[in-house]
């Protein structure tokens, strides 16, 4: 099939792009290195071409990213690099150990508790590296390990995120500060033990070398935040759009917020013949905009490429692969939920 | 069971307050003067509640809500409020036919072509009035309609959504220019002919007696955006969260940005004390927050509360009616994709 045979709207993934991130990504951080974080394209058809480049350790931000993961043959390490409490959740992820090896961050008493009594082996704990989101304090991680030690559980090492410094225009200034955030995660390892030193992600992957993974994602499959601080990887996804209605103002496309992550801003909107165009707004099931140069006329495709990537995965349920104009695979979306 | 039973992020509706707001709209706008937007829910069981308030035509914004609503037994009377050019598409339309009563908009002698090229019987003629997005110029309504008799359609009448205003703080304003769009939709009417003239959203329902019929569809659930300009709707629907990391500076939900429709901006969040809370930012799965007063602990269960509803109910697959506390119905989310 021709990709402008696709039903709109359609998510599309240039497989040759695709594949050029992801082997630039594995030349840097070859194998057990890189920890690739699912949760940015939650597809196990994807998680697999990353498998194939040597990686076979995933981390994941949901319990049905572990389970889908595992049923997928691809359980050979998976973190759950978040923290975890309804029995419910956790007993789906306990029930895919006999399949997988699951690890699961914790970063307080109450999320220790709950992954014992689980029946869960494994956690890392999850240290506060300046995000101020999940993590304890780097002076609390070693006590965080001798509970779950004490509950039985064994603790693989520590982790995080230093998700504030992903994008910077001052370089110099992410360096020094990516170097404090490590600091803070060496102070706790040194606290904690085991084998693991995990963060980073794909605005900060060509800065660690202190660490023993790197849990990059976006590198992938690449959006519009991401294209701005200058990386190897090139934008290898977008939503295919038909033009729906036009007029000498402005055109509609069928490409809507409902298909389209939102939480970085618009989108970017190119037409067939490479010109760019102003973006004026989404609505649900539509974007209107104006081509840079030309017209747009009822019936044209257009390319919306999404400012956040891992949203936009997860609005649909399948994804298309082509190279140059055929569509060569399909591959479903099947990591999305909790 | 309990709703603080339910393993968290959870799509959660009071089913009082939204029979109390499917009852306030029925008294507004009874039985065919309420055409109801499916697109807002997404949910067939939803539609069902809407349709035994005596709705039993209803809106829709793509071809899986239509073929969806169809295949529940909701076919009565369905519209496809939006331009569809794939053939593919249009032949999925055309297919149900036989069990529902379906009509589509066209707004170009390309959608028109299209729709009949398909099969389809019943067009409705989209207008401009005033909204940069789908739709004719007036004087242009009855040259389209005449395009579609030809083709031997059936033309219902026109459509023409202002949603440009629906969210306005001067309501005299509002109200003279929802005249001026309606005094365009007319005017096109007048050219086009059928039985139909349909108008209108949940921030101008009020202000509607020229038309046939409303297409209002977020009063059902609400929203915080539509909650600021003040409607005898209520809120009814929450997403449930459980505080999984706290800190004595802030605290982290796990309701992140792919369960909640961030383009309307950040959602608000309250803590069952009643307490509001101020909203750092959301992550994938994720939100930072502090509350408005005391604090918030580890296994504490918020309710996070959409500024958009539309695009929150289509990132989930299943929502949970509750009476109180009480957990008294599942619904699939049924009409997601395309």
């Amino acid at each position: 099939m021709n990709v402008h045979d696709l039903p709109t709207p359609a998510l599309v993934i240039d497989v040759d792009l695709l594949q050029h991130n992801l082997a630039t990504m594995a030349v840097a951080h070859p194998g057990a290195a890189l920890r690739p974080h699912v949760k940015a394209h939650k597809c196990t058809a994807l998680a697999a071409a990353q498998h194939e480049q040597g990686h076979h350790s995933f981390t994941c931000a949901t319990v049905a990213e572990v389970v889908g993961m595992a049923a997928a043959g691809l359980g050979s390490d998976l973190l759950l690099a978040n923290e975890v409490l309804h029995p419910q959740r956790l007993a789906a992820l306990a029930a895919v150990q006999d399949v997988a090896l699951v690890t699961i961050a914790v970063d307080s008493p109450e999320t220790v508790d709950a992954a014992a009594a689980a029946g869960l082996q494994h956690v890392l704990v999850d240290v506060n590296v300046g995000l101020p989101r999940c993590g304890c304090r780097p002076e609390e991680a070693g006590h965080i390990a001798d509970l779950a030690r004490g509950r039985g559980l064994t603790v693989r090492g520590v982790m995080g995120y230093e998700g504030h410094l992903m994008v910077m225009d001052d370089h110099d200034e992410q360096r020094v500060k990516v170097q404090q955030s490590v600091d803070r995660l060496l102070a706790a390892h040194a606290d904690v033990g085991g084998d693991i030193v995990s963060a980073g992600g794909t605005g900060t992957y060509h800065l660690h070398d202190r660490v023993t993974e790197v849990q990059a994602g976006s590198y992938a499959l690449m959006d519009t935040y991401y294209a701005r601080i200058g990386t190897p990887f090139v934008q290898a996804c977008y939503v295919l759009g038909t033009v729906i209605s036009a007029t000498p103002k402005f055109a509609v496309a069928d490409v809507g917020l409902k298909a389209m992550g939102m939480d970085h801003g618009n989108p970017s909107l190119e037409t067939l013949d490479g010109q760019g165009a102003d973006v004026w707004f989404l609505s649900d099931e539509h974007v209107t905009f104006v081509p840079h140069a030309g017209v747009a006329a009822v019936g044209d495709h257009v390319h919306v490429v999404p400012a956040h990537i891992d949203p936009t995965m997860a609005m649909h349920d399948v994804t298309w692969l082509v190279r140059g104009h055929e569509v060569i695979d399909r591959w479903p979306i099947d990591l999305r939920g909790w």
